[in-house]
Parts: structure tokens; C-alpha cells; sequence
């Protein structure tokens, strides 16, 4: 691989340039990672002079507009054409960039990818995946896993849920260092018939693989269990289940709140939980992972989480040239022709 | 409506004869509703035997084989023609019967119904209704709302999605008792289009509907929140949400409980938790609210949890006999007559 140069939306995220240009001091700095920051000019100079770093790493593509996290991300696109996002986008597609992050709107990354960076040969749907905190999984120090995909898609054949697996195959082994990551295909019953045709072959397609450790069906409550470290889905039930998840964290964190309020004994109860839950958030902090790759592009794109601190953007970052060093894109790409080769599926099924 | 006789499948449940034999008991003494137990003579008579009861309001069907809780469903079906829970479906179907509760196989339940109860006319699918808690919902004193189908179809159709609107509005208007249920679609977004074609279109026949009190599109996370009284989604994102509800529950408690032995402080704090979270309890226990609704079909079909104790089943029977006095299948044949009049929809599509 030649050098290694990731483009940040230097304006997304709910921080803006504030954060991100701290974060981009930082790796400059620190790593030998080059950086291609776009956005306005004169917010990166000011965040340059606020914080150290190496000016040799460092090159500045202007972009003078900015696609809200609200706003509709077509409608960003085509208005914006000037937009941080669309000209990083376009700079890792070109390959003035090896690789691309940013914290702004997910349904405009995952919108300019599709527009402006090739697929890789062979992929029909790119993936978005989600990076969740899972139970402690038996062999792998990790307390993260990957699932795919959450949000890219709707509906999918069976051979986008294998080529799913290939990508979160590359990711968790090469990112996450997983050796032989166990994989699960989400379904609503263990039985390999089960959830109708396309999850049936998918389940066949997956199996007979030689090179994936496939663990079988899976189902929604064995997600935050961990029973493995990749979970391969359709967009849709890959979405609602993750905010499923959220959500019940949420309405619990709200429940200790109002009893919080209620009850003198919870009241003690949870002021001495707080110190502990502080430490347990430590373990599975999202920041500490960087951000969610979108998979099947040729260039690695990093949609960090637009509430992001500094230290999530240069995760973030480091991630997306690791991913670009270790040549993801590259073994996915081999994964889905050799799967092409062997049967004869030229990717129109 | 004619009178009500509930058919119990005795032998259901984890615990069988002698948990719903003590709740066919109590029904028996404390309701007006009548009981066709069936299942192995001998251990009804047991039941009767130590339960104070009413042998006026109790009749009994033999029936000698019992379909186990792990057992495939076809198979149990196929093998097992003297089952205690396939008697007891034939009893309802055939009109013996007002009703169905049972506390066995969901999946032997869903497939004894489909082959003996007809089908409200013009329905294609039967969904199964989970009753699940939620945070405190606006104006609704009630804390569970209903999410269907989890599990019964695999994928719909827009119109079978409308049909489950329809049943879910039934169900909760007429046995939750909510003035007007609030209905929600659940999508990957809240954008009327999001989805995919048949979300897109169920949407929009669901808001075209009058009688239907719409809230537009809910995500994952809206589920936990109780934004609305009723869910409506195809069999597996609604498997997988719930399960996946269910597994982020389990992890916390074993997080939790892993954290009693690592610390004192959370030890001690732990401690006074449990107290609050047994109050906490009492308001979401499932037991109170009886069983699962399989609709869709001519006659009211309960589903009880396999763990239930009596006063789970005890409830389901009062559901299951309520849902038949107040015609709820009735109602859902009445709402898809009328929009298969409206649209000139023969349930082809």
C-alpha cells in the first residue's frame, strides 16, 4: 500500500471544527498518519493555531458549506455542492485521500459514498456498521462487536448477507484484531430453515464457506450476550434492533431517575451504583472504538458519532488509515471473487 | 355473543396440570366463565381434586398426548394427534369452544391455529401480539403496550401490515381499554417513504384510514418509550426487537450481578436497589396481564408464557374470555370488510 492520507470533514459533527481540528492537531502529532482537512479555511487555521501540531502532515482542502445532521441528506447533496463532506468524499474517491472520516449526517456519508467512491468489484450493497458494547465474549479480550448492516440497506439477497459477512470477517480480524471472528446471522429462530428464503440460503451460503467460523442463526436477545463478534443482518432489522437497544438503556437510565426522585433508600443505592457505573462506562466507552465503518466501498469511510470528543475523531482516524494499511477493502474484494470464481455467481442473483 | 367456554390446554407450560389446574380452579369458583379442561383425565382430576372449584362451569376432553415446550412443531403436530393442545384448537375451531389459552409451544400454537381455525375473512396473515412494558405513556394509565406480528409471518405484504393496524386497535381498544389506540409503523426512519416499497405503502394505508388513530413511522428506540399504545411490524423485526429488549434486560442484571461481587460499594448499593426494584416489578409483570394474542383468526387465541404460574393463566383465561364477549374478532373482520369495500382491495395484492 503507498502512503497513507485519511480526508476529514473537518465541519461535521455536533462539535464542528472545534473538536475535530483538535483531534487533528493531535494525530498529526502523534502518528505518522498525513491528513487532508476539508472545510472552511479560516476555521482551520484557527483551530492550527489553538493546538499543536506537525504542518507536515498537514494539508487543507477548502469547502465552504456545511449539510446539517438534520437536514435531508439528498437535498444536502445536491444544494450543497460545496459541502465538507461531499468535496472529502470526492477526495478519497479520487485518491487524494486514502481514506475518509467524518462525524456528520450518517444518511449523507453513506448517500456521497454511493455517489462518488466505487464499490468494491463484485459488492452490490454497502454496509453500515454499528460497533456495540456486548457481556464479556469467551476468548476475545474485546468487549466490542460488529453488526451489519444497520441502516445502508432495506431489504438484501442472500449473497449481500454473505459478502456482509466477508466485509465484517475483514473488519473484525483486521481492526479489531479477532483472530477467526465467530459470526452469527441474525434470524428469528436457530433452525437453519427458519425466517424464509433469503435468510435460508444465506444461512447455506455462509456455511459452506470454509474460510468464515460461523456459529449458525442467532437471535435478537444473543446480540448484547456476545455469542459473536459479528452479527450480519438486513438494514432494517439491523436498525430497529440496535436502537431497540438503546432505547431499553434509555428508559432504564430515565426509571433510576424517577427513583431517584421517589425513594430515600434508592437514592442512597444510586449515588453509591454511580461511582461504579462511571468505571463500567470506561469499558465500553464508544469513543475509545472511533467510529462505524460504512463496508463495501473501496476506500475505508468512518462515520464517527456526531456527539463525538476529541478523542473519538482521532480513534476515528487512526482506524480509517489502519483499515487503509491493512488493506480491508483489498480482503473483502478477494473474499468476494473467490465466492464469484467457485460458483459460478457473476453477483446478478 | 353466545356463552363463553374457554378451551385450556392443561398440559401446557413448564409446569402443566399443576399450575393451570390450580388457575382453572379459581377461575371456575371467582368468574362466570365456563372451562372445557383438556388433557390427561387422571391429572385433571388430581387438580380438581385439590383445588376448590366449581364442577358446574367445568367440563372435561381427554386427551392423552402432550407436545413438548422444545419438541418441533410439525413434528409435535404430526405425531401427536391426540395432543392436549391440538384438541383443544379443534375444540375452539369447531365452535366447542369460544376460545383458546394455552401455555405450550408458541410455535406449535401458531401452527395448530393455522391448521384448524379459519381465518377472519379476507385476512392472509395471523400475527402474534407481544404485550411488553413500557415508560409511563401519555394519557394511558396502562403500562404495556402491543407490538404485532413478533414472530408468526416471516414478511408482509402492505395490506397485511394495515391488518395487523387493524387488530392491534381491536385488541387494545376492547381488552387494554384504550379510548383510541395510538398506533405506530415501525421503520428505520420517521420520513413517510423510508423502508422500502411495502413500508412506504402500508404508511400510507394506514394514514388513509380514518378509524385508525396513526402516528406515522416509530424507530428501535421508540418501543421501550411507549410512544404508542400499539406496534405494528412484519414477524421478524419484530422477533428480533423483542428479543433483543429482552437480552440487553439480562445483561444488565448480569452485569449488575458480577458488580455485587467486585465491589462494596455497589455491594451496598445493590442492596437498597433491590428493594425499589421489586416495587418496579409489580408495575411490568407480565403476569398481570395474561398472555400473548394470536390474531387474525375467528376465535380469540391465547398464548401464556411457558413459565406462568397460575395467576398468569388465570388471567389469560379472563382475556381469552373477554376478547370473545366483546367480539374482537369480530371487530378486525368488520374493519377489513370495510376497506375491501373502499379500495376494491379482494386481498389478492
Amino acid at each position: 500500500m503507498t502512503e497513507t492520507r485519511v480526508a476529514l470533514d473537518v465541519m461535521g459533527g455536533d462539535h464542528g471544527a472545534s473538536v475535530t481540528m483538535e483531534a487533528a492537531a493531535a494525530v498529526s502529532k502523534d502518528t505518522s498518519i498525513d491528513l487532508l482537512l476539508v472545510g472552511d479555511p479560516d476555521a482551520i487555521a484557527r483551530g492550527l493555531d489553538s493546538h499543536e501540531h506537525d504542518p507536515k502532515r498537514i494539508e487543507v482542502l477548502p469547502a465552504m458549506e456545511v449539510i446539517g445532521q438534520t437536514e435531508k441528506p439528498r437535498q444536502g447533496l445536491d444544494t450543497k455542492p460545496d459541502a465538507s463532506l461531499s468535496r472529502a468524499m470526492q477526495a478519497a474517491a479520487s485518491g487524494d485521500a486514502s481514506a475518509f472520516v467524518s462525524a456528520g449526517s450518517t444518511g449523507a456519508i453513506v448517500l456521497a459514498a454511493a455517489r462518488w467512491v466505487p464499490k468494491i468489484d463484485g459488492v452490490k450493497r454497502a454496509a453500515l456498521a454499528a460497533v456495540y458494547p456486548t457481556k464479556e465474549r469467551r476468548g476475545n479480550p474485546d468487549r466490542f462487536a460488529l453488526m451489519l448492516d444497520v441502516g445502508a440497506t432495506v431489504r438484501c439477497s442472500a449473497t449481500d448477507l454473505l459478502f456482509f459477512a466477508y466485509m465484517g470477517n475483514a473488519y473484525a480480524g483486521r481492526i479489531s484484531k479477532v483472530n477467526s471472528p465467530s459470526i452469527g446471522l441474525l434470524n428469528m429462530g436457530r433452525e437453519e430453515t427458519k425466517g424464509g428464503e433469503v435468510l435460508a440460503t444465506a444461512h447455506r451460503l455462509i456455511r459452506e464457506d470454509e474460510s468464515l467460523n460461523f456459529i449458525g442463526n442467532i437471535e435478537g436477545n444473543d446480540i448484547p450476550m456476545g455469542v459473536c463478534d459479528v452479527v450480519v443482518c438486513e438494514g432494517l432489522v439491523g436498525n430497529v434492533a440496535l436502537k431497540m437497544g438503546e432505547g431499553v438503556g434509555e428508559v432504564l437510565k430515565s426509571v433510576s431517575k424517577w427513583a431517584f426522585k421517589q425513594n430515600l433508600v434508592w437514592k442512597v443505592g444510586l449515588t453509591l451504583l454511580a461511582r461504579g457505573l462511571r468505571q463500567l462506562k470506561d469499558i465500553t466507552d464508544y469513543s475509545e472504538y472511533g467510529g462505524a465503518p460504512l463496508l463495501g466501498f473501496s476506500r475505508p469511510v468512518l462515520k464517527a458519532h456526531g456527539r463525538s470528543e476529541a478523542r473519538a475523531i482521532a480513534n476515528a482516524i487512526k482506524v480509517a488509515a489502519k483499515a487503509h494499511r491493512d488493506d480491508v477493502c483489498g480482503e473483502i474484494g478477494r473474499a468476494v471473487a473467490d465466492f464469484q470464481a467457485r460458483s459460478g455467481d457473476d453477483g446478478t442473483a
